[in-house]
């Protein structure tokens, strides 16, 4: 644990409640906003619940609405950041295919933890 | 389970693989793009992290960078979809406090194995 005020945490005690610290934490920030960016989440959902590699074209039809060149930008980012491998077969014509690494594989309970909270709240 | 092809979900089998049935749910894709939007998450891992009630002041004060005017709109929509409660005292001059409700606070196993994750992989 840092101390209040150390590089990339903000801490707060109030005058009138001098026992309120809080921090907020960068690393947790990054992750959230990460996961959480528009189509990320349902990429991520449909990789995670898939047996091996996905080829561009699944992951585009499982995910509806999501256009071609979002989902490439999107899968550029996952790849950046460790999160999702892409590998390119040496036959010919090449094949391209996505798959979840380590790294990726470990945010599934994160995201079961938010698929069974929306299962019970976000009703129809 | 829902059957695929059910409201709401998308099944794809494509031809050359019929074994590669994946879905993508809607209310799981609301929840992450919920929890992930721009400072959302960030707030809630401040309140999550507060015991009781937090002024919007304390608010801003633990979340950085963000402006007072976009806590303002996202403290609406978190209490529009229910997960935090606002409470004005009766007092002179009324007093604004914020909290979590049961459904907010059942986000935390969700946010604490993203915070997990994110402390284990996202180093400086």
């Amino acid at each position: 644990m840092s101390p209040p005020g150390s590089r990339g945490k903000v801490a707060v005690a109030t005058l009138d409640r001098p026992e309120a610290t809080h921090t907020c934490c960068p690393h947790f920030h990054q992750a959230v906003e990460l996961v959480g960016k528009r189509w990320t989440g349902a990429i991520l959902y449909v990789l995670m619940h898939q047996r091996g590699s996905m080829r561009f074209s699944e992951i585009a039809h499982s995910v509806p609405d999501l256009s071609d060149r979002l989902l490439s930008e999107r899968m550029k980012e996952l790849e950046a950041h460790g999160i999702v491998e892409r590998r390119v077969s040496d036959t010919a014509p090449a094949r391209v295919e996505y798959e979840l690494t380590a790294r990726g594989r470990e945010l599934a309970p994160a995201l079961n933890e938010l698929k069974a909270w929306a299962d019970r709240y976000l009703i129809d």
